[in-house]
């Protein structure tokens, strides 16, 4: 019953696929139009074993913008509503991205190099053009490409073993969403302690696609009897941990305030970030809804393709955007907007899926783990 | 050996998701995120019944973009080398659109429904933030926005007979790339005579996703007796009619001289769009390189996820982009980029493919039928 995916040159290949492949790659999204592995062995046994021993994912969809010139940080800065003023140069900001409108464009990782050397690591849309039209409009003196950078996570509780084997001692004092160089071959790479699990892990930004099959060589080789293992960001462990995934959970529709993002876009109107003003009357006046979690009864539910509809007595109060069964926590777990009137964490609700029937559920904060 | 595609709210389904797997879809891509047919029975089946009846589409993933308010005319003008003076309120135009570099952003069908009010029907690339970011960064009074507009495609030599019994006989005198209104139950659709095949046809461009399953339904009881069948732009037929895919045949690398879309660029300077200079001094001194067709020897070659290398005596002069075996011209046929040196018609070449060695193949012209 599962759909076959037709490849071609557009749905772009990553300096990895063909490791995923030899790892036993066994299912695929298309990412920022980019292979990106969803499967392994199963949904569930990646899950377990992500939160037990190491994985190395190939997320070269996550692809980069570098944004360099002598007006890169003006431009960075009107992109977001968080404050860019104390960032330093080996600092990764989380970065809500928004419009005249303030409907969120992207959720990127943003690497500041240096005030006139960047790179922003996009989730699923092609947020370079945004970026392109908005400097072509002002005029600015920047140059924007998608640099030749393919970013490998190492991710799970034994992240700190391999990549100390792989890179010495040291990388495990690397602090969150902070970054550094490492030497690899004849080259080196950015390492960001960052990543898409709660499982704790690294990202290393591979420059140079020659460099990708002897980086995940190296990695296999120094992880043998840490049980690493080919992985992707699991669907199961990124909701328990509350991430957000751009295009499911918010989209273009969404404000920053909606997706639970209000702690980033502190100065918007200081700083005078495109939709400032729109951000501001919002941050008065409060979101119309917001994303909970949800603890929905009963046996487990398949992940659904389209949102279920939350009810309260019938009557629509929002919708669940992802979904999944936890093993861990023994329940149903989902991710949705409701209603700013409804949106009590303890509340209960009315969860309508598609092939399962309705289900109560109650509203929670994130993270659930 | 082929990959499963894992699907979620992010993968748009799309009106016709449902009928689709109803009339037996069995591969699928993800273009402008959305779900796109590839295959039904197979790639040379569909392609035999296409070019003999008459095939409905969902093409939904030609994505709409909206552009309305008194700056609307401008700024489509600042997007294209193509000179829209003399475009009038009922045609469709297939319009470049480049940076400030010169290079391809898509290539897009336009839909003029006034000064004021146009439609963008777009490739695969998030052309919106483009050109939201353009209109924010020059402060333009327009909205721009995705509206509820999925394209429905009748295609094949009998397109025109199904079309006239859904909507009168008039329908036929609609002419290329024209577009008039029809009517359907209680409302009416944007109809254009165009699509991403050389076999005749049309565009349903159909607004309101409740009109999509009834309309879809009423096509198939009307062409009962024309063999109509559910069907998807075709990799076969579209490389013998010479239509490029962007992302495949043309990316942002490329201008639209290099893609043989000189002809749409007259009046790239005295316009003033955006990358008019550069596209001018391309015009004098000639693009580097230029999409050329190939004839490429041998037994059934598979078609290729990556670019095969173009060499001459070893060296490389280009790369093919899209390549298949045509059933009707009973050889391999193939579109790709070669340099200027050795982009003469009639040279030969040898093609590098991945898993079938090196073939011989002969340069030239498009389309191939």
């Amino acid at each position: 019953m599962h759909p076959i995916l037709s490849i071609s040159r557009r749905t772009r290949r990553t300096p990895f696929t063909e490791k995923n492949k030899a790892h036993g790659v066994s299912g695929y999204t298309v990412y920022n139009r980019m292979l990106l592995p969803t499967v392994f062995e199963s949904i569930e046994a990646d899950y377990h074993h992500l939160k037990e021993h190491v994985q190395v994912w190939d997320v070269s969809c996550q692809r980069q913008i570098e944004v360099t010139g002598p007006d890169a940080a003006e431009l960075i800065q009107m992109l977001t509503p968080r404050n860019l003023a104390k960032m330093k140069d080996d600092q990764c900001y989380y970065l809500p991205v928004v419009d005249r409108n303030g409907g969120l464009l992207n959720d990127p990782v943003t690497v500041k190099h240096s005030a006139d050397r960047w790179w922003i690591s996009i989730a699923d849309s092609d947020l370079m053009l945004w970026i392109k039209g908005l400097a072509t409009g002002r005029d600015m003196n920047v140059d924007i490409f998608e640099p030749d950078v393919s970013p490998l996570a190492v991710q799970g509780p034994k992240s700190n073993a391999l990549m100390a084997r792989m890179f010495g001692e040291d990388i495990v004092n690397l602090k969150f969403f902070r970054h550094r160089k490492v030497k690899f071959m004849d080259t080196e790479f950015t390492v960001a302690r960052s990543g898409f699990s709660v499982q704790g892990g690294f990202e290393i930004y591979v420059e140079g696609t020659q460099y990708a099959e002897p980086l995940w060589d190296a990695l296999f080789d120094a992880g043998q009897n840490l049980n690493v293992r080919a992985g992707c960001p699991n669907l199961i462990e990124r909701i328990e941990g509350g991430l957000l995934s751009y295009g499911n959970d918010m989209t273009l529709e969404n404000t920053p305030y909606e997706a639970g993002l209000g702690r980033f876009c502190k100065g918007a109107a200081a700083d005078g970030c495109i939709g400032a003003d729109v951000l501001k009357l919002e941050l008065e006046n409060g979101p119309k809804q917001q994303i909970r979690g949800l603890k929905i009864s009963g046996k487990p539910l398949p992940s659904s393709p389209t949102p279920w509809p939350i009810t309260i007595n019938g009557a629509r109060v929002g919708q669940v955007t992802s979904a999944a069964w936890s093993p861990d926590l023994q329940m149903n777990i989902g991710l949705g907007m409701v209603n700013a009137a409804h949106w009590e964490v303890g509340s209960e609700v009315t969860v309508e899926t598609e092939t399962h029937g309705a289900r109560t559920a109650t509203l929670c904060g994130l993270p659930f783990v």
